[in-house]
């Protein structure tokens, strides 16, 4: 702030030189706007409109917009619909043009834009006294302009910003009449009147607090901005009351309010547990409420709040995408949703405004080539200006899940070489709450801005009315939630946790080992012990840059040690077509399902066949790319080759296939594949380079509770040996073991040579 | 070519001032390069290197590539491999590596190239008198290098030009053995010795007779030549010899050799019967030999001949493109094939310096950003450089097929606004050889560079070994080529023609009328009464821009007259999920395919209903945008959900879906849709646009022999009145009908109102 006030100054001295008429406000904290544009930030931004290109170019964008709105005129109609349907569509339409309109208001000074929002909101005062909770009964929250609190909290989060730039303008008795016929009564809807809604630990609570929290500071009602910090001190909720997606209302400890969300679903390491999508969602309200209580209450140091989590989330998040910034679908993730989204542009903005300006943010706002229109967007379109941006590179890195940091993680192995990029995800976190896929120890792969090996996101078409009001599908349960949905091993056709969610919250996966010190040996490694009763689980995946290969390859052990015998299955959810395979397999004349429940009755049986020998190999083509697995194999392990949409009648699923590696009747076991990316594809040139995977077979070689080893065989003619260690991951430990009479130490967890 | 003269002696006269060292050339016909490069063109490209960007490009590039060849070394493997594999794409870097090395010695001045073709000659030589034909025997044509002859003659006009550009620099006794050893003998092999091969009229034997007559060109060996222009006299063909493709070999007429491959696969309009994917194909050798039959034959006028057929058939190719420049997948063409492929490259640089030089063409080369390092190449460059260039607008046109034009054709109707298009392809030609599919009357739709309705084009995976060879899978003829694999009608679940190729060559549909004078209404309408006998098919397709919505819509009507009862389908091959149905549908437990031949086989039933109303609705999403299909129908019509990929054990086919309209036990029928995209899906602002059809319905009014009346209804609540003429097709008929008590009076062949 203390930048502003200098600014503020030079500002000053210098505008007698300056033609532009401005009008210079001294600094007034008790005078709106104060709540993220601020008297000051106003003037500073004012001084500069017109040199600042991307913030100069987003105010042109929306004012555009909001005078096509206010041309359009004003339209509050009674709610009825469902989300992507007309009434639902006009309430989100209101409260983005007012936020507009308000920012206007104070930058471009012309009267319209308070006009419109007060007619609006009058209309709103006028509807909200005698308005019932919403038609539509799905929501276990109902609101009042829409069918779910949730949306109601949006409507409250964008319209106090454009209420309180417009709060000093309107004349007292308006204040009064709005704080006390709507405003005031809105927030007490939200949170007293909704407690199952406001007082959880959950992104529908953290939009919840942040409503009735904005509100309370454009007010200067401090009993509303308590509230929204810590919550209803008594609620009456069931502690076995559930939410429309099967969460809990009801926190394990009982926390409840803006704090506590953000105590306990962020690591330390500022990984949401809910996921990179809900991440996303809940990023505006985090921060922008933050970016008001920093205006409005710096005593609170917000943005030191557990030792900056918040300007940490914005990082993770970032890097929690694929290379065109689309993030990773973890657990219910919609697909498409990238950091070109408003609400990245906003946590990016403010990250590198109240964080340490980091230049590496300068070239993600490059990129959105839009900004938050106030301070923090000033910061960066001047430092866009200025040509400050670095490159931001995504890393191999370790986000590690739960309030402390010690309930799993994501572990992602990147690669990099000019423009080709290779990422992995691997997820060894918590549960997730109610948004939480069963999923221990899956993994996703991308090559550059493409999936490779997949991980199924959410069922559900956000807003398109038709697809069920836009809500979640049934089908998200019974297949996008389910492991079978996933690549990870799946025992007795039965999801992890036995699809339990009080039990899936109970637990997490432990990371063993994360190691990426060495780039061309990069490794993640976790255990999962509860997932299935008396069955431990295993995985390493390893990706490694073997000179002689263009691009690295990814070795997968799934390691499996159980108290009796059961049946696994281990999904790769692969695109596109089928090139070779070396194993013989029979495609049935009818199409059968490969079971009846847990995810497995949507899944088509298009062809099974036996290994038959001890490796098998599978390639296709997809975008243009040749991709092999390499597996190891017991000779009569049954290969299914699958494909999602069976007991689908609404069509909600989308067909993509997978190969499917099940062994029968099992103990112990180990899976052993390599999965590599190793030609192209030229459909114009008609050329396929490399469409011949670069290894001949993988073997394990021995495998016991305490060593894993593995033999590669590359196509020419070279081999090396792998192994692991299952029980020590010290990065000191020696070991040394004999596989085949043949003796090997090393030191670390694992041997590679 | 006066040009060149003038700038040679504008060049002899500046060259004393340029520092560079330069071979003045005096012009000599007889001198060698005279193929291709001649010495001519040599001298001016030489002059002016350095300063034309996009040439200067291409040749950096190529001596790049060339320079790495030479550095691996020779390579001429004993032939062994089908296509893919290892001694069959070596043979194919082969000529490449030395048709670029030919110009590179000719434009950069190094002798190293010369003799690398040198050498690598000389081992072709030492291999050819003794090498049998190709050991793989998959071809009705096995060639020496290569396991058919069309590769062998790809070599040779390629290698030709090599061999042109270092003729005079072999010593005589060299060229003689070379002459002797290797090229009069090839010429030979792929003409006398390969009858069935290179005396037919087909693009394989374009390929075949253009190798011969350009290494004619370079021995000056007549008789060759007129042996490449004119066929062989006789050849001893079995008038019912079929390819392996199941094209007859023998010409209806008997015709063969270049002059006869011009005539007949090209229309007056430059379409060729194959289809634009074998169109881009048979270009190049086309173009290069009648660029090199310009240099040494001017006489022949070649480029004048049958009206200029040659540069029209560039311009009809480039139209038979969608936004992306992709080619419509018309009969056997893969998809991805674009107008950026190096035989496009020559084409257009070829079309531009022989034809007149068309400014549009030039904006083409600037996206193909390289250039044929010629005479051709040097004038496009040297247009871009002074920024020449006007966008190539891609118009609606139709394109008559037949060697008079008389045989059909297509017809393509296209919308632009800004960079957003709409374009539709209607099919109503003849068979197109052996590459052509049982189609009539179908047609596909495209979005910008998206497929919306798509024509499946072939199954292959041209040259990816794995995938049988990288030849024409088995599914291309049972399904690919198969009727339902269209969109266009069935009967009796039996394709056009019977499937039966010599009935479907004797026919052609026939155009009724193309009429795009009116940009807001475009129409296309054809018949054909030869598919199934008994049966006229009429289908009408029109694009309406209407003001009131945002895009056009395509209104379908397929008018059926049959002499008894039969069984109708009509698919539509649309891509992404289903959004909402009006209909009802059931999804059976296991999936069954939808028929056991003729295509049917290869679809599986994923859902089946009855239309249930006189009008059924089908919205669904791809590419993020909304796109709905609305059709007339009876009450008991069937709807079919299909997928394609049944009977498919090998994994070729791709799992797209179809909708099917099917009408049983019924004679005389009409198929009447409005087919739109209204709307868009924004997966990051998860905001579904325009999400619901602009329609209600689609009803049939009246439907006699002579006119067919439809009303359409918009959601708005207007209605609009189509009647279609049906027997009397002229634009000044005036016509008078009732409908529904109502008097309709119009001059033409449709009302629309």
């Amino acid at each position: 702030m203390k930048n502003f006030q200098i600014l503020l100054w030079v500002f000053i001295i210098f505008s007698s030189c300056n033609e532009k008429k401005e009008t210079v406000v001294v600094a007034d904290g008790s005078q709106h706007p104060n709540l993220i544009l601020t008297t000051e930030s106003v003037s500073e931004i004012k001084s500069q409109l017109g040199t600042i290109p991307v913030f100069d170019k987003t105010l042109t964008k929306a004012k555009k917009e909001v005078d096509a709105a206010i041309k359009k005129g004003i339209d509050v109609p009674v709610p009825k619909d469902m989300a992507g349907g007309y009434t639902h569509t006009q309430h989100k339409l209101n409260y983005a043009t007012m936020q507009k309109a308000g920012v206007l208001f104070q930058l471009v000074d012309d009267e319209k834009y308070a006009i419109y929002i007060r007619d609006m909101l009058l209309e709103y005062a006028k509807m909200f006294p005698t308005l019932p909770r919403h038609p539509q009964t799905r929501s276990y929250a109902r609101g009042k302009f829409f069918w779910q609190c949730l949306n109601d909290a949006n409507w409250l989060v964008y319209t106090s910003q454009a209420y309180d730039c417009i709060y000093s303008w309107l004349p007292e008795e308006q204040t009064k009449y709005l704080n006390k016929t709507l405003f005031r009564p809105y927030a007490d809807f939200l949170s007293i009147e909704t407690p199952q809604y406001f007082n959880r630990v959950h992104n529908h609570s953290t939009w919840g607090s942040v409503a009735v929290g904005m509100i309370g500071l454009v007010m200067d009602d401090d009993e509303l901005v308590n509230r929204a910090l810590y919550g209803l001190k008594s609620d009456n909720i069931d502690p076995n009351a559930k939410d429309n997606d099967g969460g809990f209302i009801k926190d394990k400890e009982g926390k409840a309010g803006f704090l506590a969300n953000l105590d306990s679903p962020f690591s330390p390491d500022g990984f949401y547990t809910e996921g990179p999508y809900y991440q996303r969602y809940a990023m505006y309200p985090f921060l922008i409420f933050a970016e008001a209580l920093q205006n409005k209450k710096p005593a609170l140091k917000i943005f030191e709040y557990k030792n900056g989590v918040l300007i940490k989330a914005v990082d993770a998040l970032l890097n929690l995408t694929d290379a065109d910034g689309e993030f990773f679908p973890l657990n219910d993730g919609q697909k498409g949703m990238s950091y070109y989204t408003s609400s990245l542009v906003s946590a990016v903005n403010i990250a590198y405004y109240y964080g340490t300006q980091n230049p590496e943010l300068l070239s993600v706002a490059k990129k959105q080539n839009q900004v938050q229109l106030d301070a923090s967007g000033l910061s960066v379109a001047i430092g866009l200006k200025e040509n400050k941006e670095k490159p931001f590179i995504k890393k191999s890195m370790e986000l590690r899940d739960g309030a402390k940091g010690d309930e799993g993680g994501i572990g992602i192995l990147r690669y990099q070489k000019a423009t080709e990029t290779l990422a992995l995800v691997m997820k060894y976190s918590g549960q997730g709450l109610s948004h939480g896929h069963y999923d221990k120890l899956s993994f996703s792969m991308y090559e550059n801005g493409d999936e490779v090996l997949q991980d199924y996101g959410l069922s559900r078409f956000v807003n398109v009315e038709q697809k069920n009001g836009g809500g979640y599908l049934k089908e998200n349960k019974s297949f996008a939630k389910q492991t079978i949905a996933h690549n990870t091993v799946v025992q007795n056709e039965t999801s992890h946790f036995n699809f339990d969610f009080a039990t899936g919250s109970k637990n997490h996966s432990e990371k063993y080992v994360f190691d990426v010190s060495n780039s061309a040996f990069q490794l993640v490694s976790a255990k999962e012990a509860n997932a299935y009763p008396g069955t431990v689980m295993h995985r390493t995946l390893i990706m490694i840059k073997d000179k002689a290969l263009e691009k690295p390859f990814v070795i997968d052990i799934n390691k499996i040690q159980a108290n009796k015998k059961h049946q696994y299955d281990l999904p790769f959810y692969y695109f596109g077509q089928i090139v070779a395979t070396n194993f013989k397999y029979n495609s049935p004349k009818t199409l059968a399902t490969l079971g009846t429940k847990n995810g497995y009755q949507h899944l088509w049986k298009e062809a099974v066949g036996n290994a038959g020998s001890e490796s098998i190999q599978f390639t296709w083509l997809d975008n243009r790319r040749f991709y092999s697995i390499t597996s190891a194999t017991h000779k009569d392990d049954e290969i299914i080759l699958a494909r999602i949409g069976a007991n689908d009648p609404k069509f909600n699923l989308r067909k993509d296939p997978a190969i499917i590696i099940r062994k029968k009747d099992t103990q112990n076991t180990t899976y052993a594949s390599i999965i590599e990316s190793h030609g192209t594809y030229d459909p114009m040139k008609e050329v396929a380079n490399n469409a011949y995977s670069n290894f001949s077979k993988i073997e394990i070689l021995s495998d016991t509770s305490t060593y894993t080893s593995i033999k590669i065989y590359f196509e020419s003619g070279k081999s090396k040996i792998l192994i692991l260690s299952n029980l020590e991951s010290s990065k000191d430990k020696k070991h040394s073991i004999n596989v085949d009479d043949q003796k090997y130490t090393w030191v670390g967890s694992y041997y590679y040579k």
